[in-house]
Formats: C-alpha cells, structure tokens, sequence
C-alpha cells in the first residue's frame, strides 16, 4: 500500500461538518479509506475526527494541505493537524534504572511494529547505554541532582529541539519534569505508570498494592502533565493477583501488563489516534 | 435526545462514496451524529458503513427516505438499509429447557438494556412458561418429533409473520432448524453456542472441553447459518478454569460467560451495529 | 457426594503443625479430600489453612469435634473455626433502590449456585418487596432516617439474631452502617462497592471515572469495616471503556462486573474459602 | 531465603496419605512450606500432591531422600520425583525463524524471572544465532531435510544428552519430532502453537482464524506428543481481536499471547508446578 495522510480534527458541531471535509477531500481526487469519528453528547456537542487519505491520487503537495484546508477550518473554528504515515514521528525515550519498558520499545522498533524513528534516549543514569547502544541508538547520560536539575532540562530541551523531536516516551524515568518541559510538548509526553490510576498515584505502587490487598493490579499509560500521575490516560489494563503474590510478584507480573500497556499508548500516538478532551482522550483503534 | 435514523451500507468502494453519502444527508438537513466505515483491504476494497442521522431537522419522511436514496443506491451498487431508533426491532426467544440465556435477556429487556419489543417466546418444551409469562409475555409451546418437525417449523414461520418479526434469538434452543426457517431469516437469526469456536462445535462441548483439558473455556453468538455452528461469528468471550473444574463447574461459569456473549450480540445486532461479510462480520461497537 | 467438614486454622508456623493436623484427622478416620494451605513469608511466618474432610466415615460427632480438636489447638495457638457442607449458612441480603445484585444473588441461589439460607431480606425502601416475594422469602422494610437511625439498625441486629444470620451481604445498600452493626458482624459483612477500590472510594464511582477518563472500570467485593470502602478485599474484577462510555453505559457494564464480584465472593464466603489477616485476605479458590 | 525441597506425588487416595507424607518430613526435622493437593473425583479418586519442604533443618541429605522415601512410595503405590530449587532445571531451547518466543524467554532468563540454565539452543536455521551468542549461550545449527531428519535428530539427543538436559522448549520450532525423541522426554517437552487449542491445530492458524472470523485470538502451551498439537495443556490465554485485524495483525497481537503463555508454562514446568494426568494437567499454581 503507498502512504496514507492522516487528518485530525476537533471542533465545534455544525450540521455539514463532515460533508464538508469529505467534499473537501474528493475535490481533490482523495480517497477516504477510513474515518473515524466521535460527536460528544449534549451540552458539549464538540466533534472529533480523524480520516486517512489514500495517497495516490491526492492532488495536494505536502507543502499545499494547510493552506487549502485553512478557510475550511476557520469556517468551522477547528483544532487540526495532518500527519503522513511514510513520515514516522521522531521519539525520546527517558529512561533510569528500569530496563523493561525501554527494552521492550526497542524491540518493537526493531521489529517494525512501532513505525517511530528514535533519533537518542536520554537516561539519568549510564547503567542502560549498552542496552541502547546495541541498537546503534544514541545515549545521552544527563545525570540530575537537585542542584542540576533546571540546568539539565535544559539540555534535555535542547536536544529534543536539535533532533527534531515529536513525542516524548517516560520509560519509568524517576524524575518529576519540570513545568517548562511539560509546557514545550503539551499531549506529547507519555508517562506510564504501574498502577491503574487513580489509585497508587505516586510512588511505590506495588508496596502500597500489596498493604491494601487488592485482587487486581494495573498500568496507566497518560499524557504527563503538572499534576503527578493525573494527565489524560491513554490506556489502561490489568492483571489479577492473590494472596501468594508478595510486593516482588506484583513487580514482576506487573511489568508485562506495563510493557503492553506502554507499547499499546506509544503505537496508538505515533499513529495519530489520540485525540485530547480536557481530562480524558478519545483514541480511536 | 430525540430518535435518530441509522444507515447501513455495503457497496464496492469508489473514490468520493463518503462524501456523496454525506452531502446527500446535509441536503436533507441531516445532522450526522456518528459515522463507522469499514473499507476492506485490498483485493477486495469493499466499502461498509453505519451512519446515525439526528432524526430532529432530517427533512426526509420515513415513507420518503428510500426513494429519495436509491438513485444515489444504484449510482454505487449498494447493499443498504436503514432504521429508526425509536422503532425497537421485534426480536423472538426460542428456548429449550436452559433457562439461564432466556431470563438473561428477559431481564435486560425488563431493565431498557435492550431495546426490542418480544411479540413472544417459543419452546418445544411447555418448562419455561411461567418464567416468559411473568414478563406478560405470550409463550407458545410448539413440541417437536422427527416426526412434527417440518409442521412445527411452519407454524414457527407463521407466528414469525404474524408478528412481523425482525430477528429470532435461540437462547439454548436444541433444535436444528431447517434451511426453510433459515433462508426465511438470513443473518437474523442468533446462536449462542457453549463453546469457543471453532473449538467444540455440536454437542456437549463442556464435557469436551474437560477431557480436552483445555485452561480457558468460552462462548459464541454467531448467525445461524445451514452448517451447524459455522455461522458468522457476532462475538466470543472466554473463562479461565482450571483441573479442579469438573464438567459441571464449567457449565456454571460458562453459562455467565454464554449470557454476557449472546446480551452482547443481541443489543448490537438490535442497535444495527452488525454486517455481514461472508463468513466474517464487522461489529460496529 | 456425602458431606464434608471444613476445618479453618490460622496460628504461628511450627514445624509439624501439618503433620498434627492431619494426623488428628487420620487418627479419628477422616479422609482429606483438599488441602489448601498458605505460609505467610517472614518476619509474619502465619500459617493458614483450609482443610476438607470426608464426612462419611470421621468418627467424631458434630457435637465432639470441637472438644476433641480443643488440645491441639491450644497448642498451636491456633485462630480456628469448622463448617459443614450440609448445613448451608444463613445470608441475609440489605438492600435499598438498585435490584442488580440482589437479583443475581436470588437467581444464583434460586439455581442452587449459592449454597445458602436466605432467610429475610432487608432494605431502607418498599421498592424491592416483590421482586424478593417473588421467591417467597420475608421482605422486611426498615426506613432509614438520621433521626430513626439507630433504632432501626436495633431492628435490623435483633432480626439477624432471631434468625441466627452467619453473615450479611450488602447488595448496594446505600446507608453507612454503624460501629456496633460492624463490630457485632466482624469479617463477616460483605459489601460490593462499584470501583476497584481504592480507586473512587465513597460516593459517584462512575461519574468519577467518567471525569478522570479512565479506560478500564471495575467492582470490589470487600469485608465492611468502620473505614469506608476501606475493608479487606475479596475480590475485584474490571471490564474496559471508552470515550463512547458515558457515565450511564459505565453503570450498565460495570453492574454486571459488580455481580460477577460480588456473587463470587459470596459463593467463596459461603463456602469458607476466605480468611482475614489484617487488611488482607486470603482467599482458597 | 534458603533453598526448598520440592516433593511432586501421584497416587491411589487412602485413608491417611496426607498425614503419611507429613508425618515423614516431620520425622526428618523438615518445615513443610507449602503443601497443593488435588483429589481428582471419582470414579478415579487419584491423589496428586506438591509439597514445598524447607531445605534449612531437614535432615535427610540429598543422596538419602530416594532411598528414606521408598517404603512409603511403595506402600502407597506413588509416582513421585523430588528436587531442589537451588539446582535450577538444565532446559534447552529449540527455534527455527520466528524469534520473539525465544527473544521473550532469554530476556526472562537473563533477569532471572526464569530460573533455568540454558546449556544451548538448537535451531535449523542459522538466522538467529547472534541473538543467542549475546547471551553467551551456545548455539548449534542443525539443518533438516527430509533426508537428514533421523540423523540430525539423533545429535539433538546426543546434546541433549551430553548436557544432562531436564526439558526442552519448541519456541516455534516449525519441525515435527519423531516419536524417537518425544518418548526420551515424556512430559518434558514443551511446545508453544498459536492458536487456542483445539481450534486451529496444524498450520497457519492465523489465517484460518481470519477466515474463519473469529474474535478472540490464543495461543496455548502444552507437552509435545505424538499427535500434532494434540497433548496435555499446560496453559493458554487469548486476546479480543475485531473486523480490522489482518491476519499480520493477528500475528502481532498473538505473539504477544504466546510469548505471555509459555514463559508462563516454562516458570511452572521449571518450578516443578505441573502433573500430568492423561491427556489433562494439573498446574498448582
């Protein structure tokens, strides 16, 4: 199949909304292969879509899509962007001691089920270099102490800037961002946690899992934003547990439902199916 | 929310079908509220829709709507139908002697979590009466023989289109129909087989199941078609069991799981969310 | 199958404390037919076990068993209690307006999937009275109001006493009970709550969730204790959502979870499959 | 903690067989740690046992154990094997293309989830020997033609052999054994098919589950026999797939589920969970 162009809208409802963005692309010889859209009920009525665009035949340039769609989405007061699949964003991953989620994006990379570029990883710490590195990946050791901190963001700015990058994946990086980082990739910093949020936000989710005796444990995969552990979740899923698991076992078990639930959010957001409402996100799969 | 109109399309795909599709809509005033498409990959590139119109401001009557869209029908060679969401399909139970898909469904139907109407509810057994009848509604007691077969399939069908039925449900009915009852209702008649298929097909599939030694046992909604148990599968859904699970203990736990299987199927075939394809279906959820 | 006897023990770890227990049961011609047995890891060391034993041939009398049985048990210090499979205990159902869970408990048990008494039913509200008549069990209606409050909750532990109640199961009972209800009940009400805990403990479950965006919803099946909502857990399970789930369709889907949960944990109780160890349990599936 | 002695027996039920096997490691000063017990009901009524001994204080060494144990083996007809977790099982891996299976359980090896040695991996291709050589793990490839079949067969037992192999684990080893082999390592063979079984056995079964338009997909881990995919079930899992899913999408959300099931299977073989009986297991978990 060639490439796709993916087309991502949010705005208010309008009776002919999704005449006009169909009409608009059959003007200029696309073919729609799949849309997908959400109307939110009543009082908000806003209305979310993404369509992909067949890309053979679509008479528009890569240059030309913004500005012919442009009077459409001021007509309609519309939130969008465009995307093409053959352009496969640019990923950091962040990384400390935890080696599971990192290996296991890897991996998926390598094996082309995460269509991602991943120009560096960033780690406070040079224990995972050689894991990165095998892959030819570069690593960028930025150690961080209270005192290097805001010094040290913005290094990490700095190199999200040279690389061009499109999204930032937290591999269980143990360093809350600061807000000038957050604000620089607002819904595009993907945070997994190992706890269904919102239970056991913050720290040692499995400990504190343990003590309350819960028969279910769980990962959250969600936007990162000021507040810990409460940005947008992505996605979500479980795994049960008994009174034979200790802490330790709950890691352990716990760290596969966290690799599939972080694969799950880097896949869906690379591929442009995450749409942000306020606190909650509409993914389209 | 006021009732909304659903359409359904299958046709070859073209260049542009979406957006004839939805200007014809906005011509009429139409305010689509919800759009599912499915564009099957190649060779095969056909073109399957749902749509949900607000019925509010649609100027199209219900005795217009058909005429006024076959020339666009024929224009792309569809296969199409619509609904009202305020007209509840007309839905049949027919049941043996299991009760536990019969009072699941009556009691779903009871609450407003399914919204059909039940003219009545057929057995070849006289057990059940009391249960169907607690509802009001009427049970017909049709007892069948190798011998009565064919006479007591005939007085199936006129009970069926005496009450204008849109589709049977065999909740647990241990009767293999005839193609005549099954070509009368292509697509519209409703299986849940105790099994995950196609694991199990025919009989007794518990038991097998427990000399198979299988860890996961299940169940399956699907179209009954002439092939016993082949039919196009509307959804599935297992359990986990284990060696102390005698035959018995399956039966229990997978006759919750045969309940939430056929519910499921049951509220998005009445909701229009089910076509199908061959021997495949795509469920609009 | 003949009866059996459930014998219960919790006490330190002591070497040969398997090899005691089981030898007084060889030695007054018992036969086990399960073993379910837990140490708890160190510093705690606490051993618990579950025990059946073949009625037919064990020589003591239901009368003498807890006499005979006192010696060892001193011992070993031992926490422990015995049950009989053919003297099914007495539940008692409170409930207020929503008919999901108790419904499911009374079919459960009308279906003999619940081995239990039922002897009345308690509720705050007439509403339920025909729905529990229906099955010719007692309805007793005891009105709440801040100012009747203790007097009726009097009401409610005089009808358990009089019907010498084993334990209580709050089907969605929506009034907080008081110290001396818990106290005189101890691990031995059981109350489903409508989230997994202790995520959106307290009032609203659903809309939370709704507002928080999460992905997956759950229920939990937990001991009631003065905190609320904070007791030890029996079981919990979830089911996935989604941006199409407002917070009705939550309710809808996670009432079924609710009365897969809790018709477990009831089934586990009932069957003395659980025992408490602080804010844990230790449940023998 | 120290090491643990783990005693797995079958046999006929008798009166008194717990307190029998109790009563011995309480002769020899052993703490039991852990006891799983399974009656299997009548007609058979055979007993299966797993008892976890702590090595710390148990006097019988561990060239004594078999020839201390054998009268009460004897006297009660038992199967029985006994080991030690401190000496990890000797398990060989054989592979053919497809890698994630054997990528998925050297990972786990590698950060001691599985508790196993890895003398080496067999594999008839030789595509994926660096991936093992990282490991530090040999790696032989042994081509098969239907020419070459028997002899090279006959130099996987020699390896296997040669390195005192306790089991062996088929991560999609796409040849079929000869009863030669299979009969060397009754039991002890462990192959991973992708599909839930009995569905889909032989090939492809990513293709037929599209076909076929099934909704839930599996994958199941069981002992090799003689009939193809045929054997005793050790564990299995499935995933929800839909319309969308392409067979290759399939495949990519199933080797999820079989990399999950069998390094679920390889973690319960190695720790000594899993009894067989006929054609079922009995996985003490």
């Amino acid at each position: 199949m060639s490439h796709s162009i993916r087309l991502l809208i949010a705005c208010p409802d309008h009776k002919g909304i999704t005449a006009a963005i169909s009409s608009f692309v059959e003007a200029h010889e696309g073919n729609i292969v799949r849309i997908d859209q959400y109307l939110k009920p009543p009082p908000s009525r806003r209305f979310f879509l993404r369509m992909e665009i067949e890309g053979e035949g679509f008479s528009l340039g890569r240059e030309e899509l913004a500005d012919a769609f442009a009077p459409l989405a001021r007509e309609h007061d519309m939130d969008w962007r465009s995307s093409y699949s053959d352009e496969p964003k640019r990923m950091v991953i962040m990384v400390s001691h935890y080696d599971h989620c990192l290996t296991d994006l890897l991996w998926r990379w390598d094996t082309g089920e995460l269509d991602v570029r991943i120009p560096l990883v960033i780690s406070n710490h040079p224990d995972l270099a050689p894991r990165v590195e095998a892959y030819s990946i570069p690593f960028h050791h930025l150690p961080v102490t209270p005192e290097t901190k805001v010094e040290q963001e913005s290094k990490v700015l700095e190199l999200l800037a040279d690389h061009n990058v499109d999204f930032v994946v937290l591999a269980r990086y143990m360093q809350i961002l600061t807000p000038r980082l957050l604000e620089a990739y607002p819904d595009r910093i993907i945070n997994i946690h190992h706890s269904f949020l919102p239970a056991f936000a913050g720290a040692s989710p499995y400990q504190r899992a343990y003590e309350r005796g819960v028969k279910v444990i769980g990962a959250t995969a969600h936007y990162a934003t000021e507040e810990l552990d409460a940005g947008p979740i992505i996605d979500q899923d479980v795994v049960r547990v008994s009174h034979w698991d200790e802490p330790d076992d709950m890691a352990r078990v716990g760290q596969e439902v966290e690799r599939r639930v972080l694969a799950r959010a880097v896949r869906r957001h690379s591929e442009d199916r995450v749409l942000v409402d306020g606190t909650r996100t509409i993914v389209f799969v």
